[in-house]
């Protein structure tokens, strides 16, 4: 590993430093590593006075050793890139990390989704891949102004199966750095429960042109329905070889009324008319299920439909 | 039945005096009819100027005999009381008909969608009922003002079956004003085979928000999915005892790819902020789906999701 002079501590980037990437660039940095970003947006600002953070963790503002833009040749070829960017069908990830990665670098992915993670593993099969599951309220206010609400936990494990030292050296750093990580050495299973939730209400609540979860699981037939394309991504989970707790869909349901009303981030995406990672959160899951024969009629609906209306 | 003095044609009484009402009211007046009408809205220019139409069939504007609104009394009890108001859970058309029907009045429905008939025979079980279903393109341009674009054929039987002298009579009166009569004496049988193609395209294109039938067609998977709600609504056709043509969905793909791109009814009144005859198009649907056990679930996805959508 390309250690930084006097620290041995691992150098990062983080490319997409959103919301997200700035979170868990602050984080690291927090923790004694040197992490630079790439931007695509906020470029200025950031380069002349980093990132401001509101958090209850206290302040996290943050000043990046390098800020690039896409196109920039890097100073020092990083021991970890952080890919935070949206899981989107014009956006070529691989393409987007080519240029940053070394020989050894890991790839650390840390986006929302099912099965994200293939395209990066076929085009650098030779570098350790990560893959994390964020759980944390966070948004972009402005350019390099970023408001933490609350949590900030990552699942975290090697894609496809695994635990490695990277992943260790990562848990360290990002505990060190004032956050929980959940290891797991079956990341792919954790990306199914969650999908089991994300699945049914973020499509679904977008197709309800913005609905929080409450008009959704209130409304005649809603509830039952939700019901329905959980059970959809649980027969799929468990085909494709990750059988979920048979009490995920009770847990999921109490635990979604004791939260109150409550808009999902694609619900927000979609409201702030930002794009919506359909094919990471519903098509992925659809696709799978075509591929291992399972029915997915409501499941399918939903897709089709969003289809439509992007058409 | 109460013949106006000099006349042997019967008296009409139009419901709901929209599009629908008043082109059917002036093709019943063009027979020799005494018309008239209850209206909701546009009572004073109506009463003051009659309807005005532009149409292909010449000049169709009518003075109706009577012009009321609802809560007056009318002067004589018609022969045929014609409603022509959209079918919306809202609306109590069973009172709404009440106070203008006789002992022997005929009772005829020009509206969409399925089961819509049941509540008005409930209601009137000692009436005539006839069951219509207008294959028109005509548009409420402003108050009493009314576009004829094309067509005008009225499915026409006895609820639920049937073809007796009252149809007959009208069947006669309608082709003397001017337009095509398809009788039959199984109407919920035509109404089935009218749903196979409005049950999925409207609601779906109102999900989609507004979107055309070769934007839902060509969209990916839109052609498959709007199969599949085909499927499902054959399937409860047969199952309530009316077996649809075996190439009805290759005609209708085909009909609708001629036709071009074509926004229906229900997505017009979407985008025009009018309310949307969900329930008799697809929740009647659905509901008979549920009693006859037939499986829907992609229908009561499109369904559902309306229904969150308004709630």
């Amino acid at each position: 590993m390309n250690h930084k002079m006097g620290s041995d501590k691992p150098d990062i980037l983080v490319i997409g430093a959103g919301a997200i990437g700035s979170f868990y660039g602050a984080i690291l940095k927090r923790a004694g590593c040197a992490v630079s970003v790439v931007l695509r947006s906020g470029y200025d600002v950031v380069k002349a006075a980093g990132f401001r953070f509101t958090s209850p963790l206290g302040d996290l503002s943050w000043t990046p050793d390098q800020v690039y833009q896409p196109g920039d040749t890097p100073v020092q070829i990083p021991d970890y890139v952080l890919l935070c960017v949206k899981v989107l069908p014009g956006e070529d990830r691989a393409e987007l990390v080519r240029p940053w990665l070394g020989e050894d670098t890991g790839l650390v992915l840390i986006e929302n989704g099912l099965d994200i993670e293939r395209e990066l593993a076929d085009a650098f099969p030779g570098n350790p891949l990560v893959s994390c599951l964020a759980f944390i309220a966070v948004s972009r206010t402005g350019p390099g102004t970023v408001k933490h609400q609350a949590y900030g936990q990552l699942v975290m494990g090697n894609f496809p199966m695994g635990f490695d030292q990277h992943c260790e050296q990562l848990a360290t750093l990002f505990r060190e750095g004032g956050i929980d990580i959940n290891g797991t050495d079956a990341v792919v299973g954790e990306r199914w429960r969650k999908c089991v939730w994300n699945t049914p209400f973020n499509p679904l609540s977008v197709l309800a042109n913005g609905a929080d979860t409450l008009t959704m699981l209130d409304a005649p037939g809603g509830e039952a329905l939700l019901r329905l394309l959980m059970e959809e991504v649980i027969a799929v989970a468990e085909a494709d070889g990750y059988p979920m707790p048979a009490d995920i869909i009770e847990k999921n349901m109490s635990g979604t009324r004791a939260m109150g009303a409550y808009k999902n981030s694609m619900a927000l995406d979609y409201l702030n008319d930002r794009p919506i990672e359909l094919d990471a959160i519903l098509g992925n899951v659809v696709t799978i299920a075509d591929r291992l024969k399972v029915p997915v009629p409501h499941l399918r609906t939903v897709l089709v439909t969003l289809r439509i209306r992007q058409g």
